[in-house]
């Protein structure tokens, strides 16, 4: 087999680019070792910032989300009991985020991909990738029989345990990683969310956060000890723990139900470099992860993906190799300012165990100074609805 | 001896403090345990903030320093050979700072002390507090002998070494502190400085600061190691390493001397709270200490002597105690947004020791945002310029 970009991965990157790819004309193949019903269940993100809504649309997949989405033009920070509002809307001069379930988006991306006959194959067992500084290629397993597919350039859109990045030397490759003393504990109900914006919350037990998937589905977060089971954490429990959290004014619309989603994950800050070694190019969690306060993750993805097809479609049409080049420089440049807001925003909004009490006292003066300044609150804003790309 | 106000500490809050209280007619005795021409002598700070400049102004202390001081309508922040500036002027919607060393404002408090014959007793030795919660009294001993005053109130303005803190008990007084892994090596020199206005820099090898005291008197530091010995720094030493800093760019305008002061001096990040018990009032460094960086640690004191001296203005005409009560939460509010700007443009600008290199990056990504974005800037500058008292 052969076509021009092999995709490792079918995921919001890998699925985004090869959609992306198509509309350029470029042949792809998008490999992946799961089926899609396990890609299309994962609960992840769930706010988009407009390049994302942006991008939905030129790929002619809009439709859906602008019906059933939310659109949100500002978010609330509660801290002991107060709350304030970050207009993003006015503060940023119009600029807006969609609440659109990273479900919902991969629904609509899977079924795009049937009908305009993208090339994906599920099931793909033992994938690698070889002579990745060209002519590279990449084999798998499936139905018992080896496959080998021939290209010009491998997208590692394969997330953060995949293998792609794998396929960089080791010397060549720069990890830069902090992992957060805690997690969040998860929960999804089929019950209205308690305000119409998003809640980022700081109690003095931890951080809390009221979100949502749609008008009748919740979403649901504490900062949880690593340690913590789930199976400590009853329904009652969370949501007791959830009100005492948001104070008050914010958990007098929480509405309780059965969670039929709870789950606990971990935090982490993490950066590969370079992106782009010989042919290959890694996009989305496969070079980044970032803890999911403020939501960057699928939009990281995002960028990256607009980036790196416009690299890949320069050097078919012009034969200049300058796109390709630059891919790495100019996904990190965006890559690490996301980074730098969502460690801020998490440092901002947690309880950190093991600092002193004078960091504590700084975090609510920090609060405190935002609640007061436009400025501050222009910074949160512009940072939440994406910096230019 | 009796006076309605007994005032520890001849040092900046000491001391505008008894100018401003003989303005409103309250009668006040300073003790201070130094002569005039050692408190005079310490090099300080030398940014004043708008309400410090005003300060001096309402006092009538404000001919000098608006003849010899020089106003910055802006800063700039140099990384890695590049640097861009702070239009703190523009971004703020007019406000400045004045560049006026803390050896010029004791002057210019001292000799009109002299004029207006303010009540100081330099030399006092083994002062004491007693019944701090009243009605209170302060001993000393001077000339070998002792000596009381009685006061209806006691403000500390004896800084961070000062007796009065520890007059309060220790179930009531809350400590934060943060110390930081690094020094300020700070060089005066009889110079043109590099640039008109202040180069804060972040450079690889560690933190420096371009700054003056006037026209033809400069102001360096650089950051080192806390143990780090003067003897080890030679002039030569010293130039060298500050222009490898600054880089090409900034260091052109670096004019070499020889060096008449130069010290190594530590970082902190500390408040103690309340800033009342009683009768007694702490102000200044007394109850907060600020790493340098951002230059904050004067203006507090400016701050909390505007603060302290409404509060016994309004006691002494209205016979109320509502200013009195309110006193050190209102002061406290304006000392931790201060605490906070300190504490992250420190961190902003050093490099720290026992940090991974993803703080180091995510440090060099908050730069590059700072450059874009004008928020952030505005950020900068209105905390720079002073927030509102």
């Amino acid at each position: 087999m052969r076509s021009q970009v092999a995709i490792i991965g079918a995921g919001p990157s890998g699925l985004l680019l090869a959609h992306l790819l198509q509309q350029a004309g470029v042949d792809a193949v998008v490999l992946e070792h799961r089926d899609r019903e396990y890609v299309e269940g994962r609960v992840r993100a769930g706010v988009l910032e407009q390049i994302a809504v942006d991008l939905m649309d030129r790929i002619g997949l809009g439709a859906r989300m602008h019906r059933e989405g939310l659109v949100h033009e500002g978010t609330n920070i509660a801290h002991e009991g107060e709350m304030f509002r970050i207009d993003m809307k006015a503060l940023t001069g119009g600029s807006t985020v969609m609440v659109y379930g990273q479900q919902e988006v991969m629904k609509d991306l899977f079924d795009a991909a049937e009908d305009r006959q993208l090339k994906i194959v599920f099931g793909a067992e033992d994938v690698q990738l070889h002579d990745v500084t060209g002519p590279p290629y990449v084999t798998w397993r499936s139905g018992g029989e080896a496959h080998r597919l021939d290209c010009d350039f491998i997208a590692g859109c394969d997330g953060y345990h995949g293998v792609s990045r794998g396929s960089i030397p080791e010397d060549v490759l720069r990890h830069y990683e902090r992992v957060y003393p805690f997690g969040w504990l998860g929960v999804l109900a089929e019950v209205p969310p308690a305000a119409h914006e998003l809640i980022y919350c700081n109690h003095e037990r931890g951080f809390a956060l009221a979100s949502m998937r749609s008008q009748t589905r919740s979403r649901y977060y504490i900062q949880c000890r690593l340690d913590d089971r789930i199976e400590d954490w009853s329904d009652e429990r969370f949501w007791d723990e959830l009100c005492v959290r948001l104070g008050d004014k914010a958990a007098a619309g929480v509405v309780r139900g059965p969670s039929f989603e709870k789950s606990i994950a971990p935090l982490r800050s993490f950066v590969a470099e370079p992106m782009r070694y010989g042919k290959l190019f890694l996009a989305g969690d496969a070079a980044h992860i970032v803890p999911p306060t403020g939501a960057k993750g699928l939009n990281l993805a995002v960028s990256d993906v607009i980036f790196l097809s416009e690299a890949i479609e320069e050097f078919y049409r012009e034969r200049s190799t300058a796109g390709i080049d630059h891919y790495s420089a100019r996904a990190l440049a965006r890559v690490w300012k996301a980074e730098r807001f969502s460690w801020w925003f998490t440092g901002l909004t947690h309880r950190f165990p093991d600092t002193g009490a004078i960091e504590r006292r700084l975090q609510v003066a920090e609060l405190d100074y935002i609640r007061e300044s436009k400025a501050a609150q222009t910074v949160l804003a512009e940072n939440y609805v994406g910096l230019p790309i």
